[in-house]
């Protein structure tokens, strides 16, 4: 830490301000407050601003939450006044009083992070009971079970979350639930609504014995304490195991923290007049422009995210309670208008009044993203460019995700196979093998398997084995249900809520009502997040419509909606990018469906491939056999006309797009087979004698094949292999410009630590390109470049441009040598430096910017000294990362390079890198520039 | 190419001189410009400056080389002008004219590079002879024989290196020799000096009509014909194949090109007054400060050199021609005050008038070279820093060789084994199995032989096969033959001259004259490059003086005086030095090596040797084949007292010097077995199964282990490991402390890529620190840091540097990782790519200081950006190579630390770099500062 900063810190720390008021007509904070508030506290504080029904409260900043974590768990001394001053304004605001045995002050206490992560931190509801405030309570609502409800649940509550007392592993139940389930048995009833008052009183002080009996501790009674027990416990959830796992899935900084808010209870489960519901300004499922949410009558809200009980659809409260409901469609405006975005609320109703209890940007599955972005252009709630910035580029990489094939899906529904329909939860085709716990998912997915996560209901601790499943299926629980809320942020494939499903964790087995079927764990099932279908075994799944339209061409645009918000999003992405996206294949085919998907060229066309296709191994291995560069030579020209016709079915397809080809690269002992088979039937096949090959084998043998004699090496040890590979590829440039086409060869040599190793292939090349050149009397252009894909060619870049007329950045091997990790022996300790945080995200998928990200700006840098208008690209799998192609924008490439179906995903990273560099020049929040305004500086 | 470098060359090539004068009183050039004249044209430009006898002439300048090769082999044109007027000049200083049938004037045309390369170029001889100016030649020395002596050397010189009519390959023979060899058959002859005038006359046309036969060209009559091809000649002998080999030994630059020096002829070989010498102005073998030449009378210069005839010792001229011998001795006087180092000069007497046709800086052995220096400092000619400068570190070297076993050698000699005695050309002690052809000494030594390289007398064409034998051993020639000069400039053991020896290619045998003793190829020799005996047989060799006196302590310094003068030059070295020397040691006796050697410290001491130890391997495998880290720490917890006990002995031995110790660091599979039979062994002696030491041998291995788990990773996984190890070491510190020593060790982490691998590491040291400390009581002082041998640790240096209190940068693995270059497996490229000139130097042997040392530079300044003080060193095994060791302390690192027989060569380049270093700041030639200045300067 600097000198400056650490003053600043101490200037800010003198005159901190750590708790924020928000009620009645003005709040302390507002909506752009979250780092400091939270999303929850903030969005609170402008609710109240937007004039909206907020019951008062405060929220604790998570500026707190950094020093609790900084000091040993403790707080900074000026909270505990701050939160007093705060408490009395509450009380004042409220006309009620914390421990008033007549009118008791009920609080809830939640976590509340700069992003969200819903249900991964704990939460504590009406704090405020005790012995005494009961009876308060009971007098204020009249309703003595209502108030034991209440008190018993606090109770378990704050049990659970403060005190912990919790269940002990996977199969230990909860001792709470353990109680309520015997007092049920007792009283000879099934459901918690027909236990009467005295029930939930003897329930109170059961719990409290049992807290007394297995914990040594008295059940405190003083709301104080009580409420900074509930502070304490829920700072303290902001580092527990799933909000741990949640943050490395979501890339959600340790340090960020979390804050609290302390907000005044109002009750949705006060009689068939209160209620409480969550909804969606729009559908977070298809992104369809309605009001979609779920209500629960005389309910708490917990009751409708946990999916205990199945809710209604948010219309039928108009129903139930006009105004309400009339009320909550004129806030759903306001917000959209205000936020200009699609939102999540939480409403509660006591007794007919309406109070919005949360309000954030809602969370959609990447279907609702795309629609969502896209129609509020139309709507011109906002511009292109933003609506841009809402989509992740990987949520496009669902909508070209294989669905179920119909006609196998039509053959399994007529054979009777459908089990069961739950709710479309997230959308998509899945098949797996069933698994019953988390645990289990997460074993039998790295051991292969892909399997379907069956499950009553999903809580916070199944994530990591959700993650893990192809898709998720429940048997409990609604739209907005927790299984549901974090497929959909996965991009799982969810169907919920499907209650007909009887799962039996012990037998490991799932029966279906009515059905006598059992599915036991390891059958394979198929889900269809998109209708909700449940269905036995294993159908075939087929192409998205996006897919379907651009490369098998069997549906038409018109017919496909979702293709058509594909493409609106793509000619935005292609207004507003500066980078060029080509691809990397090797085989016509490939490079049909790249140019279908928007290919702007090949990046990377890998000619080793090409050795291992239909009568051309032989060859190659007849080669490698070879003693003499003249029996190499014979063996070579076998390979001539295959290489040949293999680069005129690339250049036919690509038509005139420039085609990045590398000479071979890989070492020649993987062309060979290693096992005594393999070794047999070539020495048959090749007619020498076992011992001559198992001989080559042995000789070409290296202790570290990733560092030995390969790429360009190979070309400069053996010459006339890249001899006869550029005469392969002038040739077809020929023949293909002969045919009417054009042709823009770039050859790219690879593995160039030196630019003398350059020069040396370079001088190949040149002088094969002469030679055809005269010999066919056709001219043509091509460019000679190199992979920069070691680090002394990074670091020599400005020599190496001198023969260059591109790099492009080979980071997967730059990765390896810059790190010094072998990827293919990495599995033994990556995984844990990244779980230990050592790398925060796998260097292999996501440009490590700080190691090979230096090598690369500086080779940018270096490059573009020697040769102002050197072509830069990238080719290694990093050209498909999103964050990676900001950071190839943002260093200055021209183009990045990645497989076929990552074309669209890169595409989009790219126009968003440009938008964003040009909001940060701005130094605007709100980044006014047009679509004009970008092509003139892009030009 | 900078524009102002383009711009300047252009205005110079305008005005450029390429013809330089010398003669008279007065040159045009001087010493000072050996770039442009070559050293010999230089010098003798700089002796005619000295008033000395040196027959006129002109030198063609090393641009005019430059431009030849750059023009496909043409000239400037205005060279031609040029030339033609220096001819002018020439011959009205000379009283003589080209072409003149009386007064023919005769040049030589000789080869002159920046670098001596002695006999890698061609000469020509007595050009201006032809069937005219003969006649001239005949009338002016009345010698009609030595005429026509000189005219069949003339066309058999000129037709072999103008015309190029030469033997084919390594057994044909010379067109020339053989026809002088007929003609001495039909003359029934033995010797050249037998055959008459005539005799000679006849060999001359038949000279000329085998040219005319064989390559049908007619002899060129015109002396300025043949003086243009004598210059292209010798201009294009620059890239002959042993010119290259010699220059890419002695990195040599091509781009230096040659001069060409064409002077006016003396002859040594007018008769008896005549004659002909070289000399160096001390002894070159031993050093010693005598006049040390020999001569032969009526002889031309190559005569002596090419050691076809035996010239007699210098101090016999005294008697042959006293005048020119006492001129000589002041000569010799005059040269060494102006030169002020030991010189090689060659002159020729003509009719008893002296002449110098050459000086130079001489070439002298190791043992020579350091003698000099130290006694030309005693004698006040040159300071110690110019001392310093004139020894090459390498030198030191050779006085670390061992030497023959006094006690084998006598016995061999007493059992009748002493074949021959030769000339001590080269000294040393050397021993190999007899070769007799430069081919065969290559292969075999490719082989792992060592082999003996004997020759009747070697040429230029052996240079390869000289490098690749332990010693050299030929039948003909000097002190100063061929054989005896390249010799010692290799530093190999050369017996020379030995001219009993009966060598038969063919038969590929030796005999010794008189002796009924057959050598055969492959038989033992040892040859004495001391005393020059060649004695038959596999002779023990035993250490030189200087490990004597200061490893066995066997030799009192008073009797031992290279060990004096060893002493001497290594004082003076730790006068001048900045960088501090450590030694890479792993066992109590190589520390105390070390230190005798002076060493400061262990920069490296490796642990995983211990691991191998008496006693040790069982533990550790046991370790590795442990499945739970509580069955790792009970194997760890018996391996900690061994560990123990060497870190005991070598803080004891180093006395409360700094010791750096590297954790654990190899991949754990190294220490397993990896062939049946030592797994066969390894199961029984730890009573497991086969199939479970295979399983884990299996399940260990890595496809490339380089970038695989090793280094830190292991002990980030294992941390019970680290842990282990730091409390051996700590303990060890303890323990030593209470004996009463000083302990500093230094705990070294590897292969650190990112700083939360060193922070995880060194939380563990310091942990296991404070508890040995607590446990015992006892506190100490240590250093965590860490080795810089990944580009990314490099890279982010200023991060590492937040944790690391000091860096030793891994060059090996650096060198590894930066150039992707494994150097187990760069045996298949690396030398080919050294021979293509693609690396200078072999990476691993010099630092690649535009790759490799770009990234130390890096880390240098950004990890002192961090820790200002931070200690920084090299450990790698560059740390011993003198130009590497000069880079380290350019880049101002604290210390590099080498192998114990090393540490001398290394403060020597570390001092000699210190010395360079004030040299170019002060920007002046000449090095004034004393020591006093250094020792201000960098305190």
């Amino acid at each position: 830490m600097t000198k400056t900063k650490k003053k600043d810190e101490k200037v800010r720390k003198e005159n901190v301000k750590y708790v924020y008021y928000f009620g009645g007509s003005k709040a302390d904070g507002d909506a752009a407050m979250k780092n400091l508030l939270g999303g929850k506290g903030a969005n609170l504080a402008e609710m109240v601003n937007l004039g909206l029904p907020v019951p008062a409260g405060f929220t604790i900043t998570t500026e707190v939450c950094t020093y609790f974590y900084k000091n040993k768990r403790t707080f900074p001394k000026s909270l505990y006044q701050e939160v007093d001053k705060a408490l009395e304004r509450l009380e004042k605001e409220m006309k009620a009083k914390f421990g008033d045995p007549d009118n008791p002050l009920l609080v809830s206490v939640r976590s509340g992070a700069r992003a969200s992560m819903p249900g991964m931190m704990d939460t504590v509801l009406n704090l405020g009971l005790n012995d005494t405030t009961i009876q308060g309570l009971i007098k204020r609502t009249n309703n003595p079970r209502f108030a034991y409800d209440a008190y018993r649940r606090f109770v378990s509550m704050y049990g659970d979350v403060v005190l912990e007392l919790k269940p002990q592993g996977k199969d230990d139940l909860d001792p709470f639930e353990v109680i309520l389930d015997e007092k049920k048995k007792a009283r000879g009833v099934k459901l918690d609504v027909d236990l009467t008052a005295e029930d939930l009183k003897e329930l109170v002080s059961e719990f409290k014995k049992a807290i007394k009996n297995k914990l040594d501790i008295d059940f405190p009674e003083d709301p104080k304490e009580q409420l900074w027990g509930a502070i304490g416990a829920v700072f303290g959830s902001w580092n527990n195991n799933r909000a741990n796992i949640y943050r490395k899935l979501n890339n959600i900084p340790d340090w960020w923290g979390t804050a609290v808010n302390i907000q005044s209870m109002v009750f949705g489960n006060l009689g068939e007049e209160s209620g409480t519901g969550v909804a969606f300004t729009r559908d977070a499922a298809s992104g369809e422009n309605i009001f979609y949410g779920e209500f629960l009558m005389n309910a708490q809200g917990e009751d409708v995210v946990a999916g205990t009980r199945t809710p209604l659809p948010i219309n039928q409260l108009a129903e139930k309670d006009t105004k309400s409901y009339n009320e909550l469609l004129k806030i759903r405006k306001i917000l959209e208008d205000h936020y200009r975005d699609m939102l999540d609320v939480e409403f509660t109703i006591q007794n007919k009044k309406l109070y919005m209890l949360q309000c954030r940007i809602g969370k959609r599955t990447a279907m609702a993203a795309l629609r969502i972005a896209v129609e509020m252009v139309k709507d011109k709630l906002i511009k292109p460019w933003e609506a841009l910035l809402r989509i992740e580029p990987d949520q496009l990489n669902q909508l070209l995700r294989p669905v179920f094939d119909l006609t196998a899906k039509k053959k399994a529904l007529a054979d009777g196979n459908l089990l069961s329909k739950g709710l479309n939860a997230g959308p998509g085709a899945a098949t797996g093998k069933v698994v019953f716990n988390a645990e289990d998912a997460m074993d039998w997915a790295k051991k292969g398997d892909k399997v379907i996560l069956v499950r009553i209901e999903t809580s916070p601790e199944d994530i990591g084995g959700m993650d893990a499943s192809e898709g998720i299926l429940t048997a409990r629980g609604g739209m907005t249900s927790h299984a549901a809320l974090v497929a959909r942020q996965m991009g799982k494939v969810c169907v919920a809520g499907c209650g007909s499903l009887l799962i039996e964790y012990k037998e490991r087995i799932m029966r279906v009502e009515g059905k006598d079927i059992i599915i036991k764990e390891g059958d394979y099932i198929s889900i269809d997040g998109t209708t909700g279908e449940v269905i036995k075994g294993n159908i075939q799944t087929k192409p998205s419509e996006v897919i379907e339209v651009l490369i098998n061409k069997t549906l038409k645009e018109e017919d496909a909606p979702t293709y058509l918000i594909y493409k609106q999003i793509m000619e935005w992405a292609d207004r507003y990018r500066v980078l060029r996206v080509r691809t990397n294949a090797d085989q016509p085919d490939q490079s049909a469906n790249a140019i279908a998907f928007g290919a702007e060229g090949i990046g990377l066309c890998r000619t080793e491939h090409m050795f291992f296709g239909e009568g051309k191994i032989g060859p190659m291995r007849q080669m490698i056999l070879s003693d003499t560069p003249e029996e190499r030579r014979k063996a070579l020209a076998n390979l001539l006309p295959l290489q040949r016709k293999d680069f005129e079915g690339i250049f036919v397809e690509m038509d005139g797009r420039p085609v990045t080809i590398r000479t071979i690269d890989p070492p020649l002992h993987e062309f060979l087979p290693h096992d005594d088979a393999g070794q047999g039937e070539m020495a048959k096949a090749m007619n020498v004698s076992l011992k001559d090959i198992k001989e080559r084998v042995e000789s070409l043998h290296e202790f570290n094949p990733m560092l030995g004699l390969r790429g360009c090496r190979l070309g400069i040890i053996y010459p006339e292999i890249t001899e006869m590979q550029a005469r392969a590829i002038f040739e077809a440039t020929v023949n293909v410009i002969k045919s009417g086409k054009r042709v823009l060869p770039e050859i790219m040599i690879p593995l160039v630590g030196h630019v003398k190793e350059l020069k040396n292939q370079e001088e190949i090349v040149r002088a094969v390109a002469e030679q055809v050149i005269k010999e066919t009397g056709v001219k043509f252009d091509y460019l000679v470049g190199t992979m920069i894909e070691i680090p002394r060619g990074a670091i020599t870049a400005e020599e190496v441009a001198t023969v260059a007329e591109f790099f492009s950045f080979g980071t997967n091997d730059l990765t390896q040598t810059t790190l010094g990790v072998s990827r293919d022996d990495a599995g033994k300790f990556l995984p844990e430096y990244v779980s230990r945080d050592i790398y925060k995200v796998d260097p292999f998928v996501s440009i490590d910017q700080s190691g090979v990200g230096f090598l690369m700006k500086h080779a940018v840098n270096e490059g573009r000294k020697t040769r102002k208008n050197i072509k830069l690209g990238i080719c290694g799998e990093h050209g498909g990362d999103p964050s990676s192609v900001e950071f190839c924008h943002n260093i200055g490439l021209n183009y990045v390079s990645c497989s076929p179906f990552r074309v669209p995903i890169a595409k989009l990273a790219a126009a968003r890198a440009a938008i964003r560099e040009d909001q940060a020049g701005d130094k605007h929040r709100n980044f006014k520039k047009d679509k004009k305004d970008f092509k003139k500086k892009n030009k």
